[in-house]
């Protein structure tokens, strides 16, 4: 058994509801969360002494940078080191992967994540441009695609070549919908039908509107601490067990095949040889559903599911509350909301709700090993997570 | 004496021109400097393990973000880890201080920190608002501050206060163009005089035209990697010290003195601490002197010079070529040009040239100790690095 000194803990986790949040700044929603976090992990402050902020695009979104400095100074957390990162949708991911290795590194002890964006207060046109900024500028987005297009043609190859259905597709964000109904922090908390997302407005051929994930306000948070301080604070240690990241081509055009994720797969393999384990190991998974197709390529990419098979799984409930492999019990990024710096930390906190057992209506029995997905662009970062309960 | 194998080196470095380059893109300059850097080192890109990439507002610049993942793609670097970090001005030190911690980690082996910014692409007024999204949107920016107008409040201050002279303020430009004459990648390569400064366009009273560094663009790129490795490659090590990291309020207002940058402090106090050095110690420094109070400031935050004589030590000499303390012998960011995101990469490149003994006209004689201080907003993040020989 590796020393918990050796090893690192999350021992608190925060979050604001996310959705449309007009009445509240980019500062109230990151001291909301941070404040729910330090409060769930019994630790002050003053015990803190790294702070990683995670967000994207925010000198288009909100006309603010150095967002780590400003977060340091309004959670009353000066001269503490303070850092963003940005890596598009898997900017969550990505920092709690530097508090991961700012821990393992000995530079720091104890370190809070915190994601935040606030994306509803410019207009429509100038999210979706500020999106496509994570896509390849020169050869993707100049010219007029969208990620609910590049998406859409990944949705077409995999349809094409496996045979993936519409009624596959629209499997997942009914999935993601019921299981949000018990999520308080949800965007979303209503059911829908397959026949409601096949007659949904189409955007960008096969991918309606419910396929894809909505525009959010909202902040979550973590603390983690180098494993043999965490009894000091609230103890219920969830360990990770490792934490790994790789890079595939920023525009789709440049890939050799579009049905896989090559990012996913890479980082997936070197987590499961990490933490010793195999996907049959994994009890509760949260992968990074952007669109409906994103879940079914991941799925298969993270290993749990045969490439090809991942709609036919959805489809079977496989991946549903009470199949063999849970997938997104918070509802994902479609139905719990995705302000996109949020996303990340986000999906490692239900995770840890998992693995403490404090999950509610939402709890997957026994679960005791979990995974994260988060992807950033169209697969071009992709960020894993392996943590356990022992 | 700490093994090889638990300290990191700094072993190759690269940058291109600094300067208005209106022909080449950004992936152009990037991969120039890296591979310049790859040349350097003499390590392949098969041997890298972890890239850093720290630029600012790419998506106001240029409309791109996701360049951890671009890097990643155009370098051929792929599956790399890839993450890209923004803290201002000072993103390149916290990129070089990520890769460091990712190396101490035991996460990472061999690590490649670009450092790259294209900001002559759009309207200077766009610059200049994008460049204000680092200062206090709500509370500074929003109510027309610039960068230049704040600083010239730090400098008003310092005057008031240390009686620090307008004739001191221009020795520091004067010192960074008669430097920069002798670096042939420095945007201006000519000398100027007291009277120049003088008499050059006023800007926000009292800085001038000439106390101000200007918009660059260009690239700088470093590779690190565990010491027991250094052998493997170049050869020839250079050995960070000590690495750290702090912030201050995003808002000048917030500050209870103007004439401190008390993070710098900090973390100047956490390098001698980790570095085992002091102050009398340190042979040759890159001090952030994007304006020339921020210089003057430095000196003393540092601890080479008494609070209050930062302009008087200026003035005489004392941080000149031939003086006791030489500062920026690249010609700073002043002279040799400030593209945000490579200027801390830059610093610590040139601080590699100093110690390996390779800066010709520029060298410092018998330089064993060096010091970066990079800076972000008004000092709103300070990141410190410790280098040496030994």
């Amino acid at each position: 058994m590796t020393d918990p000194k050796d090893r690192v803990a999350v021992i608190g986790i925060g979050q604001t509801k996310f959705g449309e949040q007009w009445d509240k700044s980019i500062r109230r929603i990151t001291l909301t969360a941070a404040g729910a976090c330090l409060a769930d992990a019994g630790v002050g402050g003053v015990d803190i002494d790294g702070l990683y902020v995670s967000n994207t695009s925010t000198s288009s979104f909100i006309q603010q940078e150095h967002q780590a400095a400003m977060a340091a100074d309004s959670g009353g957390l000066l001269p503490i080191a303070s850092t963003e990162v940005e890596a598009a949708c898997a900017s969550g991911g990505v920092a709690v992967r530097h508090a991961y290795m700012a821990i393992k590194s000995g530079e720091h002890k104890v370190v809070m994540v915190i994601g935040c964006e606030k994306m509803s207060d410019i207009s429509e046109r100038a999210i979706a441009d500020t999106l496509m900024s994570a896509a390849d500028r020169e050869w993707e987005s100049q010219i007029g695609a969208t990620f609910p297009a590049l998406f859409a043609l990944l949705a077409r190859r995999h349809m094409m070549h496996y045979g993936t259905t519409e009624e596959q597709l629209a499997a997942v964000p009914v999935k993601a919908h019921a299981n949000a109904v018990n999520n308080p922090n949800a965007q979303f908390r209503f059911k829908v039908s397959i026949d409601q997302v096949l007659r949904s407005a189409l955007v960008a051929d096969p991918l309606r509107v419910f396929h894809c994930a909505p525009i959010s306000d909202g902040a979550a948070a973590l603390i983690l601490c180098r494993g043999d301080l965490a009894e000091k604070f609230r103890g219920e240690p969830v360990w990770i067990n490792a934490s790994t990241q790789a890079s595939d081509t920023l525009a789709l055009h440049s890939r050799p095949h579009l049905t896989t994720f090559r990012a996913v797969k890479h980082a997936t393999k070197m987590a499961y040889d990490k933490a010793k384990v195999e996907p049959k190991d994994i009890d509760v998974l949260e992968l990074h559903d952007s669109f409906s197709i994103s879940e079914i390529m991941a799925v298969e990419d993270v290993g749990i599911v045969e490439k090809g098979k991942g709609g036919f799984a959805i489809e079977e409930g496989y991946t549903s509350m009470k199949g063999e492999k849970p997938v997104n019990p918070s509802g994902g990024l479609k139905a719990k909301g995705h302000p996109v710096g949020a996303t990340g930390i986000a999906q490692i906190g239900e995770l840890v709700e998992q693995l403490r057992h404090t999950a509610g209506p939402r709890q997957i029995e026994g679960a005791k090993t979990a995974l994260a997905l988060n992807l950033g662009g169209t697969g071009s970062t992709a960020v894993v997570h392996i943590l356990s309960k022992e």
